[in-house]
């Protein structure tokens, strides 16, 4: 059975639930793991998020209830219809298309509503809103490094190294990378860089060739896409995955977002988390012992460290060392900084260094 | 000659202008055409933005100025070995780099300081960043459609065809589009779209195959290298370039930093802009045309829309009649929007619409 296959027959299987609640009399409902911050905790012995009991209840007994089911209805039919069809959209799609339906009531108000049930569906299937073929907005991470990949695509299979079948830019990965199959490879460890300015600096160094490193670029904030590549690169190919991004409370969360999840979307840790992912820094710790040119902390920052203390996911020794040593030295460095000690630092010298701290290399 | 050569010459050449005005006695000093606003005029018959004839000079004839010559003779040094090293770095690099230089002063205060200063001998040496070797932080557009390339990397060679060699995701072009040679094509136009959801729609639904058409993504406001290679599509492969996005005051800036090229970056424009974009939409006659869902304009949509009646990039009567028709029905829509008509409504109706008003199909 394909996975188009099985997410179909688990949206039917729900829209049949509301007709056999109709037909026996019942007034149809939908229930669902209460998705608030009190119903979901860290579990430190898998490392990410997960609901507890407590459900929720949406029920037809009400308007509004009646309402947010009929809507439910219309995008299982919708979601349907494109899995059967092999096609995909957006999110933003959706909404806009929902004012195709004939049914006004239907129709989403804002965007926020679409969003929100299409996460309620795969709260309550299972399925992955990639598996519904929803689409992201935002693009995914680019590649480099020695791994030979088939990716399926609308226009037959494309076989790629990504090293010697891309240009210096990597190969972008398709919005659902389980699209990709991993067909064979010679990665010692991933590492996953937030800045493109480091990105391309690892890239002219040749430092995945040098180290047979896989070099993804998080841009940022990572999407959904590339924590999901980022934890297949893990589980499959059994190869550590290291995240190097800057030295402040920002960047820290880009690390806890591939390494545990968020608490919105709890219901995908199993999906997106890679618990085993390590920090390489910029630690500051490193802002100290390499001297490296720093800001000074602002009140947001301070406040962003503070919160961390607080966060279950920075719980560990060495987060709650790193942070204390932040907010006391009062600094916060870029990942680029290190170029103060030459372009070549950070691969000769910096990297190595760290990597063998970690036990990587 | 290669480029490296002669951009390095160039940068040689102004450090041996000062060393020449020190051997006669002089002051040394450089002198560079003002980029004041009141410099800077749209030329209609090129249709892109130059300087006047007005020009200002550093000088080191007081300690501010003397710094600033210091700072560019320490700059030219490191731009000059990169070059005959064949490497390259980032403005940020720069920044931090000029830590390790042994005299102090000649060490950028800020960023801002470093960027001004690259920008000053682009401007004085008419030679790009690109071709100093200086890399951009953020990564250009991917294209997708009937072009094969040969990309010159570091690793050698790289021949890839933009709908057979690439995933969904295309082809990252990279950082300097001028690595990249057009071997072969088959494109009849080039339409470059501003979000990654109407791009993956347009990928989806096959436009770039049943239309010949390369799909660019922008990814909002365009990187140079973006604006370099949609460039370098029009004038050597002579097609076409069509800009499809938001129809919103700041979607029309996005066309006109392809089209015309900005105020600040007016002596690229011969290098970046490529005045013979058209834009296809969303226009604000088609909001009324198509019924599309609009939200109404903000007051800042509103200024925006206002002052762009005041640039001389968007003095045409195409412009003031859409932006007069957008104060005038007070809406915007997002190009995701033609999503409300069904999800092939852009591909089978809207664009080849469009196209065929415009004079491309």
């Amino acid at each position: 059975m394909t996975d188009e296959t099985q997410a179909r027959e688990e949206l039917i299987d729900l829209a049949a639930q509301f007709y056999d609640q109709f037909a026996a009399g019942q007034v149809p409902e939908l229930r669902l793991p209460t998705r608030t911050k009190s119903n979901i905790e860290y579990d430190p012995e898998s490392g990410v998020w997960k609901y507890g009991d407590r459900t929720s209840t949406r029920s037809a007994n009400s308007v509004r209830g009646a309402r947010k089911l009929l809507k439910a209805a219309y995008t299982i039919e919708f979601l349907a219809d494109q899995l059967a069809e092999d096609r995909s959209s957006t999110l933003r799609e959706l909404y806009y298309l929902s004012e195709s339906w004939d049914n006004t009531e239907a129709q989403f108000g804002d965007q926020d509503e679409s969003n929100d049930l299409v996460e309620d569906l795969e709260v309550v299937t299972g399925v992955t809103r990639e598996d519904f073929h929803m689409r992201p907005e935002e693009s995914g991470a680019t590649l480099m490094g020695p791994l030979l990949l088939r990716e399926q695509t609308r226009r037959g299979e494309r076989e790629i190294h990504c090293q010697e079948d891309v240009g210096e830019g990597g190969y972008q990965i398709p919005n659902n990378p389980d699209m990709i199959e991993f067909l064979d490879h010679d990665i010692d460890f991933a590492l996953a860089v937030e800045t493109g300015g480091m990105r391309d600096r690892l890239i002219e160094n040749g430092f995945d060739e040098a180290y047979n490193c896989l070099v993804t670029h998080l841009k940022g904030q990572p999407a959904r896409a590339t924590r999901r590549i980022t934890k297949r690169i893990h589980d499959e190919l059994g190869v550590p995955i290291v995240v190097f991004a800057d030295g402040d409370p920002w960047s820290y969360r880009i690390y806890g977002s591939v390494a545990y999840g968020s608490i919105k979307s709890a219901h995908l840790s199993e999906y997106l988390a890679t618990p085993q992912a390590q920090f390489i820094g910029i630690q500051p710790a490193d802002i100290v012992e390499y001297d490296l040119p720093a800001d000074p902390l602002s009140d947001s920052d301070i406040n962003a460290l503070e919160s961390e203390l607080d966060d279950p996911r920075f719980q560990t020794d060495y987060w709650e060392e790193q942070i204390e040593l932040q907010l006391e030295i009062g600094k916060k460095s870029e990942q680029q900084s290190l170029a103060a000690r030459g372009l070549d630092f950070v691969t000769d010298t910096y990297l190595p260094e760290r990597l063998g701290e970690m036990g990587v290399l």
